[in-house]
């Protein structure tokens, strides 16, 4: 790929501002309800297990990092210390296609065992969608979606083009909501941003 | 926290209505020149490393993944195969404050080696973006904010009630920022979205 | 667990004796034709993927691990950058039980593709040892034998007492017959201790 | 690598013996006094932090996993949901030379956090050795040994043909030890095999 000169870098700036867009349009549509019952569960939970594959579970991690913050009793499923599941706990799954294979199987074994199960995703008609007790919906283009299309993408544009690639869209999305159901439930606790600084590692 | 009883989820749209018009105003503040060369070293590149702390670590993780996916050599510091850094590689710093212990140690020892450094952070005026080859500025709050805070944020509202707490403005814009690099890459490479999900892992 | 007086350590030296002896008898009952079959394996490989869960998870890095210092192109399943696995690959799971619920879904996954799998197990008859191309068969305990035990240590000693829990022996014992693999690997492909420590990651 | 025939696998046999071997000329070396103060110390705290670099933080991930089957609060450096450390805490590092660049700039935090640092490594005469309030030492051959060589081996055989390269020696015998620990934690606590086995991650 040597050769290629790079003139400018008006794709990234419009990449950029389409995804602010975008992203708008998501807060627009989204359910209010569930969102609420989320929290409360979020509340109400003596442990939180978070859980994603690739990117997704990225996004999982980077949420149960501020849980933790916030002073929650949180764990990542395929940590090293993680402990086993029990009916009392909450688990949290984020999947874009709500069908990754991994975290599908393991979403009915949280159910086997009792506990509650809330998964975000951009398909509530997909496996983990119809097992959870709730399915927070954030509307994007997955990385299933190659024909299909986001229809948010496709509305504002009409084509691909300048959007990122895959389940970017929905990781995105994810990473912002997330991390705004953190501003909520510091509201909610009264959490101070020195309380949570305290809590963050010291050793890094 | 048993007894809070959540009556509504007006905090999380609200903070995720600020990350947007947030996101919008970062782009008009972004150093093109910067960001051209960013793209060109990323092009020319034999093999790329990616490097951070943290949250910043899960977001050095997702643009590893997707330069994977287009194809590049590209290896995350600090997992089991990624090999010795070498003078004709480039090395990509993902951190907030640059100035994570962790990682600024390891950006004087990639300099020692001679390699490339590219550091994506919101201060010039830091360990990392001093000893950096290139530093891509985005300019946002970092966790060492507390008292002087993020002026974007600031300018906005004045207060910092419903923004997402400690570095969480950078890591949202650093992940959309390195989405939309990936975005031009692909038009730069004329990658097709099956070639990217041809290369997405496929046992997961 | 505050109050006990802890005044020797003889537990830990007669454990440590125990998985000595017990190794030795290992190597006695080991299948020479399975290993050299895994190694001539290993040596016409393209690409090499590790997987494992937990312990035997950890063990797949450290083989991976080594396999990169002797200079093969090895990735570990789960891992940021780790690629699509293609049908010319060879894929190496690691399981005590041979059952572990996820890496058994994933062998299968990998036969689909029609890549070359490869268990390193202790039990022959087991959903993994069944639809592998090459078993290599580990005789040791794992975290399923609460009550039929290890017949190595139920013949040594005739009790449990002193023996590390659950798969512990299977972890040692693939740590080290998988370290054991890279010794032939190094007397096979001539590689030199300084050619090894050259490709060691030199950031961290 | 293509052609090379693999006639026999007597190196992996002779390896695995020789590790045999040198596991209990090893433990007739052991300092029983450190190795109390370790346990100790273990049965005091009140939090346990393990961190390692490279193979060796894969055997402290081991350690750590089995101390959560056990029951006791632990936790891994660099893992998502891992707490600041406190004063009261414990913090264990694995490191065979005790000269690991970012593990020996870890245990200087930690000491000045004012935490117990305890070091497992095969030099006492190191960095980490030397800030360490105990450090048990493993006479083993580590990755900076190439000319010295580890006494042990030559002794044993005089060259190094057939022993595993670099670290290999030191992490099979910290992962042995750590697990020996556990063996004699289980008899101090009077853990039952099926109390451990409730803790094991039961979504994996």
């Amino acid at each position: 790929m040597k050769k290629t000169q790079v003139d400018n870098c008006e794709d990234v700036l419009l990449s950029m501002r389409l995804i602010a867009e975008n992203l708008k349009e998501v807060v627009d549509r989204l359910d209010k309800k569930s969102i609420k019952i989320m929290i409360q569960k979020i509340l109400n939970s003596k442990r939180i297990f978070l859980m994603g594959a690739g990117r997704s579970g990225l996004v999982a991690k980077a949420f149960a990092m501020r849980l933790m913050h916030l002073g929650f009793s949180v764990y990542v499923i395929g940590e090293t210390t993680t402990p086993a599941v029990q009916p009392e706990d909450v688990v949290i799954a984020i999947s874009g296609s709500g069908e990754t294979h991994s975290i599908a199987d393991l979403g009915k074994i949280v159910k086997d065992i009792g506990s509650t199960l809330i998964t975000v995703t951009s398909k509530k008609e997909s496996t983990l969608g119809r097992i959870s007790d709730i399915a927070v919906i954030l509307p994007s283009k997955t990385k299933n979606d190659l024909d299909a299309g986001g229809y948010l993408e496709r509305n504002m544009r009409g084509d691909y083009k300048n959007v990122p690639p895959l389940g970017t869209s929905f990781e995105i999305t994810s990473l912002i909501f997330l991390d705004s159901i953190i501003a909520q439930l510091i509201t909610l606790t009264g959490a101070s941003e020195a309380e949570l600084k305290s809590r963050h590692t010291n050793i890094e």
